[in-house]
């Protein structure tokens, strides 16, 4: 397997998204809208979602699985779209994994280009974090932000029913509302000085309107599809050895490892485009 | 492993209670609450829920993996408190794994006994199941409806908010009134002359009070915990066999195969006792 992976010479390759669910469609949109060109392959590990409950090594298991099977299908550069797998997994990958099984290759997560951005954007450097439990406990966030800015005061925010509410279509409702208010009443409580909220989660974008419309006006609010798509653009314009083998002729394909019907159906809340869907086995 | 397995006279064995997350708990209170002499052992494959939104194939390996684990347990009697393992790998398990891994052992689920209570109760003859999207869409109410009872009439609600609410304790509050509320008046509306609901997912007795408020006051509303715990003692008064075999000294034991200390947390939800859980895998 090594020297087909580290042969990058012969064909031109796609760029993988990976995301343990539907979320990382919301970072796809943003690739594809600022990197039309390019071919992505998108994978979603639905069968075994949600993965943000999952502990370490399953998590780590899985993300490498699925990381493998992209490089396998022609990637070279591996997004992992996903607050958890980027949490949990990307270190060791990047690490441990990569110099091993493919060392020309490159796996890039979602939380440092955020944590980069909230560094950029914050003038009070009080800054908020939303997402899901497992991304609030992982601490993630914590860690990245006290490495490169030290002097910023974080505050978290865990949001468990946003994501079954957008998987749902149940948040332009007076139920979804009351729990999109309550988080944003909760954190904002907690950090007074806040100016800059990430929205940790891939799944929360599709929330956007709605959580807008309950914070204060001066809060700058910040998603990370457009983060990353701008991160990966910097990154391959100082890496062309990387950014020549890429293919740009704007193919997209998803691949799913659950029903294709159901992923097919899902992704319409997430991607405002009609796909077609494959499915695949992760193990 | 058929000889240990089909060698039921030489020691005292625990009834096992199987489900893919915290919902049979609530299928397990009944039971102790019924039957407190008896020993049981709950396996919660906790690490691999939710098992609603997954395939066919998929569920029946899972499932089939943990009746084999809580028969290497001890157990001869295995309840699948799930409805979704129920509706989807109980009938393949009785009728092809059984009778090669076990031919003395039994393993029983909550859908069948549910149906023949709906049909004991409801005088309209019109009936309401209330369930995950998976239980729903399976049609697995309809079907054993339609074998036991066929001139009655079977309406279906899915409520995919109802888990996250319970399992996140969001269900007491505006939010998780307004989605409760909205599933029952759904139901209402779709069948005017019913008068019995059953609340297919274990989960869902968490939210009986909130239920009841909400519903009509001439409609009875089941829960599965009890219903399944009169089954269960039925069933050892006619088979008296498996009932002499069965230990009783009270004993409750709890396996997951996610952390232990996540599962001691979320049990509080849905047993109220204090327990000690021992992480076991399975696959």
């Amino acid at each position: 397997m090594n020297n087909i992976l580290n042969d990058l010479s012969s064909t031109k390759q796609p760029i993988g998204v990976f995301d343990s669910g539907y979320g990382g469609l919301t970072i796809l949109d943003e690739l594809v809208k600022l990197m039309p060109d390019y071919d992505f392959i998108y994978l979603g590990d639905n069968a075994r979602a949600p993965y943000g409950t999952r502990s370490f090594d399953v998590i780590y298991q899985y993300t490498l699985q699925a990381v493998e099977k992209l490089f396998s299908m022609g990637c070279q550069l591996v997004i992992l779209a996903c607050n958890t797998a980027s949490a949990k997994a990307l270190r060791t990958i990047q690490q441990r994994d990569l110099p091993r099984i493919a060392p020309n290759r490159r796996v890039l997560g979602v939380i440092r280009p955020s944590v980069e951005q909230l560094g950029v954007l914050s003038k009070t450097k009080h800054v908020g974090v939303m997402g899901t439990l497992g991304t609030v406990r992982s601490e993630s966030y914590l860690m990245e932000m006290a490495k490169l800015y030290p002097d910023f005061t974080v505050f978290q925010e865990a949001c468990p029913t946003w994501v079954p509410l957008v998987e749902n279509r149940e948040f332009d409702n007076e139920g979804g509302r009351y729990f999109i208010k309550k988080h944003i009443d909760s954190l904002m409580s907690k950090g007074k000085q806040i100016d800059t909220i990430i929205l940790a989660c891939t799944h929360y974008p599709i929330l956007n309107k709605a959580i807008e419309s309950f914070l204060p006006k001066h809060i700058q609010l910040i998603s990370q599809g457009e983060i990353v798509a701008r991160s990966l653009i910097d990154y391959l314009e100082r890496h062309p050895e990387i950014d020549h083998v890429c293919s740009k002729e704007g193919v997209l394909k998803f691949f799913t490892t659950e029903s294709v019907a159901d992923f097919e159906e899902k992704a319409g809340v997430f991607l405002k485009r009609d796909l077609k869907a494959q499915h695949i086995t992760l193990s």
